[in-house]
């Protein structure tokens, strides 16, 4: 009976589902909006109907789950499935996990949104077969997440990774975070904007302001494509040194942490990869030791916006099993009795 | 009979020896100087010697070794025992390892230096107890160490963990690595000789000059010392940016990797601990997120010269033991024919 995955990926905008078979495949998918405007119960509600949304597609019913995998915004505890806050999702020490345990009625295992797209990408996508992986996701914000020896890596902290949230120039502009010169405030879709609006103001010209205005509120990955590819030069600056600040981190960490494969996705690569990468990878080489660039390779995302359900599924399927091994000798001891 | 271990730490100016009891109690130690200058050959031979002094010292002979642990700057090959290349040691794919096992007739086990001396500060030293460890080292040049999950963490480079080559200001001063910002270039004592001969040469004062002239050549860290406690203005200006931009580096260390403890040691944070680590502490602080830095500890490194031939002898001790584990099910097999 029990031969299916739920995968989960809470966005702050949109929740993504999916039903995955025990041999990995992507079987049906469902997708709905946030609205986390509405709260935390309200977001709950809508997590478990677009899961049952997605279990209806494949013609099941929780029964036929042995476990749930969601991935969400952080920080988190990952081992107790509590949501420790998030600013996108009014999230305060909300336990989702168990909340969604109850739901399902099955077993719920929670990890950062981030985390699951990297891990969805190192065991179906663009970094299948490396042990050592550095995923980075470029969008509103910077997120990234970390394979060590084939296992998701926390850390002490529960919730390393935030690659976003390294200082690569110090008194740059100020972060999100409270900080400054975080990658974040450098290169995601939110630095870009707001160096062009600057731009405008300071009298440069863009394309950009004809159908947004000069405070270019509502510009998209995709707008920013266009722009470049219509030879907008400010566009094209401004993207440059974005990319020109992701390779700088990325040469950092290929330093610190020697991953073999760096998976870049996000909207922004999404969008501008075949831009952007060749540009990343001169100046993350320039950073980075050859000793330590030797092998490394820099690869866009495979798997778009299905990267975090898959990779939700695949880890609670792996930590389902891996509960059910821990806790077999005791089963055994118990038959023997 | 084979109840010891030697460590070895070969450093670029002076090479020290420890004999290791299989309690891990240091029972004998020598040093020697390295005399780089002289070639690889002539280097090899005064590990021999030195290593052979140690013996002497705890009154025992090769044969009482069950294993060699050595630490040495790289990038190396822990696997193979061959160092890649040491700009410092003249070495160019030397077999260190090898060439070692061949004069004392034992198993020999390489490692990076600041790999060696962050393990020895984990096993023995101001880490003691936790699982995930930062080891940051700051003298002439900045190294680093990680531990993960009580493992020294090599990644696919198999050289991971240098953190003195993390860009933390963009377009920063040159650094020795041909890069431009890098943490080095910011904060180690080349760095912050630099910054003083710089303002020598701008007309600033500072008490250092007299000893040293305006080319402040051969100042240590126990003269900046000195005068930063005889209120050197220039100096303590000089060292306080150099402990921001320390704090600055371990911060994004901190969100990225999620350390419970990172320690610090070196010759700067030796002589200046008492002055830098309140400012590294309070700057780290600045860029860490608080959930990341909740519970971790920054201390000062325990064990001083002797953490890294203590870190060597111990990464020896277990790669022999686990190496005999992976042999036993053979070897039972052969006994069982």
């Amino acid at each position: 009976m029990e031969r299916f995955v739920l995968g989960l990926d809470l966005g702050g905008t949109k929740i993504n589902a999916a039903v995955l078979d025990d041999a990995g495949n992507l079987i049906s998918g469902a997708r709905n909006k946030t609205e986390a405007e509405l709260g935390a119960e309200s977001v709950l509600e809508r997590i478990v109907q677009t899961g049952a949304k997605a279990l209806e597609g494949a013609g099941i019913t929780p029964n036929h789950l042995y476990a749930v995998g969601i991935g969400s915004p952080g920080p988190l505890d990952w081992r107790t499935g509590v949501i420790i806050e998030s600013a996108h999702l009014n999230f305060d020490h909300f336990p989702l996990g168990p909340r969604l345990a109850e739901r399902f009625g099955r077993p719920v295992f929670v990890d950062n949104d981030v985390n699951a797209g990297t891990y969805g990408e190192f065991k179906k996508g663009a970094a299948r077969g490396a042990s050592h992986v550095l995923g980075m996701f470029v969008g509103t914000g910077i997120g990234g997440g970390i394979v060590v020896k084939g296992e998701l890596y926390h850390g002490f902290s529960k919730n390393a990774g935030e690659v976003g949230h390294m200082v690569v120039l110090a008194g740059g502009p100020r972060c999100n975070c409270g900080s400054r010169g975080c990658l974040e405030s450098l290169a995601s879709r939110t630095a870009i904007v707001r160096d062009l609006r600057k731009a405008v103001k300071d009298g440069r010209k863009t394309s950009l302001t004809k159908q947004h205005g000069k405070r270019l509120e509502e510009v998209s990955s995709g707008d920013l494509k266009e722009a470049y590819q219509h030879e907008d030069k400010l566009v094209q600056k401004t993207i440059k040194r974005a990319a020109k600040y992701i390779g700088i981190g990325i040469g950092s960490l290929v330093n610190v942490l020697g991953p073999e494969v760096v998976v870049l996705g996000g909207g922004v690569i999404e969008a501008l990869a075949d831009e952007m990468l060749p540009l990343i990878e001169r100046s993350a080489a320039r950073v980075a030791f050859k000793f330590s660039m030797k092998g490394v390779r820099i690869v866009r995302a495979e798997l778009g916006d299905d990267a975090g359900v898959i990779g939700a599924a695949i880890i609670a399927s792996e930590r389902f099993e891996s509960q059910g091994r821990r806790q077999q000798p005791e089963a055994a001891s118990e038959a023997g009795r």
